[in-house]
């Protein structure tokens, strides 16, 4: 049997503020460092013990990693980056207040952008400040794969080559695998694993910090899939991100 | 021109408490992280910014790495970690006090321990609870490779090869690199590029936190080296570590 661990980052700066993040590279709050702690904690708990990582780009993913590994005492493990598992980019959007969009804008419209499975935020301009293109961390990346803004859709299809090539596969050689991401980057692959459809997943929220453990087969097959936290804690925790984008 | 920058870790708790560390893998102390701060507040001013970077299995200089990272907003870059960048392997030394040792073998015999080139520590036991063998991150390392106790030479030899087919290949794909590990390890890195003798460079202390950089021509020969510190700050960091096997 294989183990694949997925984990949301924790609560960000941004996400305090309420504001779209996407790309932009923010901290993690002191209470998402606290969430990293603990779920460091939920997988000793359950005698789960990666042996290779992957994250992002971003920092908030890097860090909760970091501090997840440093919980258990496994700094030394080895950890891949992809600019691949960063979190949907949410194009001209980033930056602007949840709150101040939806009065703008209106909730629908709103929930569309974050949530539609087709739906782009309004695109960016190649020379915004904001760009990928005038970022040096993605200077390696081709132009026409670099997004200026993406649908749910277009994240999931950006992942898959990573996560076929390089997450799937690293399962010829270890047994237990760590992925420490973002909200959408991560429905990506829960959609391949369980074979959703884009309504299912479009409504279907990862909690942050909480350890998702997915146990497959050795043909990389789903057997099932749990989450490493009381059924309380889990109610809460998807019900403070399904509530990000209302009122 | 190349730019080879090496980190020697931040102050751990053990160096505070004066014990023999080695491989033994302790946690930087609150005066360590400040140092890792700093030193990536002086690549900045330098304007110096790695592409890659190389560490060792152990902690202290693991985190002395995300540290310095997250300090230049770089978390992003790829990490190398290997068990050949540890510290120099103590022995049975490992876990005594310098100073008790120091009182019982006397200050030459300790001195010897830690600088003679060719002096190994009292070798540990295979089955004891120090021992590599019985460490879960060394069990792809081949027994015949791993340690019990080393010489600085040994450490320097054990080094070698990871320098050559890691870090200077490294230069064929980036111009800047920064390597973050242990005093015994960098020394041998600080021998090669600088063709000193062995009792040159045992007599040579690396003080910890300040960035060491050595500037290489194309074909990675020697151009020049320097601290990233004014030369009081320097002055008292390696007068700290020249100390600390005295009485």
């Amino acid at each position: 049997m294989k183990k694949l661990i997925l984990i949301r980052h924790g609560e960000s700066e941004w996400n305090k503020l309420n504001l779209f993040t996407g790309w932009t590279d923010v901290d993690l709050s002191d209470n998402g460092i606290n969430e990293a702690k603990n779920a460091g904690k939920a997988l000793m708990e359950n005698n789960l013990e990666p042996q290779i990582c992957f994250t992002s780009y971003l920092k908030r993913a890097i860090k909760t990693l970091n501090i997840v590994l440093d919980t258990m005492n496994l700094d030394y493990l080895p950890v891949e980056k992809s600019w691949r598992l960063n979190e949907k980019h949410y194009g001209a959007l980033q930056g602007l207040n949840k709150k101040e969009t939806v009065d703008k804008y209106g909730e629908e419209q709103v929930l569309l952008w974050r949530r539609g499975y087709e739906v782009q935020s309004p695109i960016l301009a190649e020379d915004d400040k904001r760009s990928p293109f005038n970022d040096k961390r993605y200077k390696d990346v081709p132009r026409n794969e670099l997004p200026l803004t993406e649908s749910l859709h277009d994240c999931i299809n950006r992942i898959m080559p990573f996560y076929h090539e390089h997450i799937l596969k690293a399962f010829d050689k270890y047994d237990t695998i760590l992925v420490a991401a973002h909200g959408n980057s991560l429905r990506g692959i829960v959609k391949t694993l369980k074979n959703m459809s884009s309504d299912e997943i479009i409504s279907f929220n990862i909690p942050t910090g909480i350890p998702y453990v997915f146990t497959l087969d050795d043909k990389l097959n789903y057997v099932k899939d749990e989450f490493l936290a009381d059924k309380e804690t889990l109610r809460k925790q998807m019900e403070k991100v399904a509530n990000q984008g209302k009122k």
